[in-house]
Parts: C-alpha cells; sequence; structure tokens
C-alpha cells in the first residue's frame, strides 16, 4: 500500500471533479489493502444525479462491492476528504470498511467525530478512523468553493435586495 | 392521504417480494403527503445486486427522488417494515422525509430507538418517528424468514458436523 497522504491526493482530485460540475467538492476512494489497488472511485453529484445517495463515499462503496463480488467489502480502507455525514458513516459500517482516513472534519453532519461518535456505539462493526490527513487542502477545496459561490450569487442578486 | 396501517401493508407486501428472493424481508414506500400518493417503493436487494447500499429505504427514497426531480424529498412520509439502520436514518435525514412509520423494532442495528437516536441529535433536519405500526406481521415475517434459514441450514449441514 502506498501512504495515507497518497490516496488522499487521489480522492483530491476526485473532488475537484466535483467543484468542476458545480458540486460540493467532496472525494474518496476504497482501497485494497493486500493489494494497494484502489477499487472504488467516487465524487459528490448530488445536484447533477438528483439523488439523495450520490454522496462521495456511496458511489466508491458501490463500485468497490460491485468490483469485488458481494456487499461486504472486506479487508479494504477508505479515504475521503471530508468526514463522513451519517448516511456515509453507516454505509461503511454495513460494508465492513476497516479503517476510514478522513482530511477535513464537518461540524454540521460530521458523524465520526463531530456531531456523533457513530464508530464507537454497539453496532456489529467498528471501523478504525484516522483524522486529518491532508486537512489543510481538503478544507480549503471546500472554502474556496462556497466563496465562489456566494459572489456568485451577489452578481445575480440586484443591488436594491443586497 | 391513507391511514399508516394501509401504507405499512403495501410495505410489507414489498418485504415478501425480497423474501421470495431469499432477501432478508423489509420493504419500504415513500409517500406525498399533499396527494397521498406513493412516488417511491423499494425492498431489500443486497444480495442480489452485490451492493451494501440496496436496503429497501434507499431504494424507494432514490425512486422518490428521480420522480420529485431532486435529492430534496420534501413533504413526504417514509414507511418501513423495520427500525432503519444507520445508513438509511443518515439518509431520511439527507433527504428532507417529514415523518418516518416503522413496524419492527431492530435491536442490533436500528438507529431511531435501539443504538441510538439518531433524530434527535444537532443535525440540520429532524424528522418524526412513529414506531410499531403492524409491529407484531412485520417482525413474523422476519423470524419467519430466519426459522426457514436455519432449517434449510441443518439440512445441508452432514450430521456429523451439526
Amino acid at each position: 500500500m502506498r501512504s495515507d497522504a497518497e490516496y488522499m491526493a487521489r480522492a483530491i482530485e476526485l473532488a475537484k471533479l466535483a467543484a468542476a460540475e458545480g458540486e460540493t467538492p467532496v472525494g474518496a476512494v476504497v482501497v485494497k489493502k493486500s493489494t494497494g489497488e484502489i477499487v472504488g472511485e467516487g465524487y459528490n453529484r448530488r445536484e447533477t444525479k438528483k439523488s439523495p445517495l450520490a454522496h462521495a463515499e456511496l458511489i466508491a462503496l458501490d463500485e468497490a462491492a460491485k468490483r469485488l463480488g458481494g456487499w461486504r467489502i472486506i479487508g479494504c480502507d477508505l479515504f475521503v476528504t471530508l468526514e463522513p455525514c451519517p448516511m456515509c458513516a453507516g454505509a461503511i459500517i454495513n460494508s465492513r470498511i476497516e479503517r476510514v482516513v478522513y482530511g477535513a472534519k464537518d461540524p454540521k453532519a460530521g458523524s465520526i467525530e463531530s456531531v456523533q461518535h457513530m464508530f464507537e456505539l454497539g453496532y456489529n462493526h467498528r471501523p478504525e478512523a484516522v483524522s486529518g490527513v491532508l486537512e489543510d487542502e481538503c478544507a480549503g477545496l471546500l472554502s474556496e468553493f462556497f466563496k465562489a459561490l456566494r459572489k456568485e450569487k451577489q452578481k445575480k442578486t440586484p443591488p436594491e435586495s443586497r
């Protein structure tokens, strides 16, 4: 396996593809530990796909499951630029991911250490979690995206209603 | 809108389709409150689809989102035969479902009142929850399914290794 930072760098590349499509920039990869191979990739496409399920992690998990041939994604780690929301943290438990590595914290929806500590509850699988890998770059992508979005909005709003 | 029990009866029909395919019997429907129309349906297909995402609720939510034209499933309730797992409870929050009605409790993975009370945490949307609608029928489907599965297993296991 390559280093955590190398896999996170690929997740960041994927997050940039999301931003280019006007989606909140979050990217994720699933890595098979025995070979170091990336077996699933995804980036946020919630607006494009018009689906509440189209988060980066769910897309990457679905691809990995199909590639490995079953819903249990055994012997794999997941790398994601942003702390997973409750839906994605739950999917990570359900699919038996061994370790989750993420970059930026999400104080509003993050479910590993922010709103709750889901992996420390009594579910039948408890993934390990590592926070803060390439954190500044992951968080920077998000703040740049929202800054540009606000600017765009101001341009569109007529001055009298600002 | 028809009564909660009527929509749950449809979710039970769907759960039976899952059982017929050898899947743990769980069914779900999404209902648009203003018209009473069912806008999404799903049943557990995790083994068939080889996907950790193929829970009844996620399939029903995805169909409803596509039908209503966006990832926010506004003005809708979800009916499901079993208390949602953390992945599905998170998807219910993310998609802005107003009210979740479920039948049987799930002490191992249920995330509304069993392992945790996810809808009472600080997420940006807090759906209402109603438990115990047609509970005996919903739970009975599951216990019958697992009983039959154990019998099948015993038949297949040679006597010396029982």
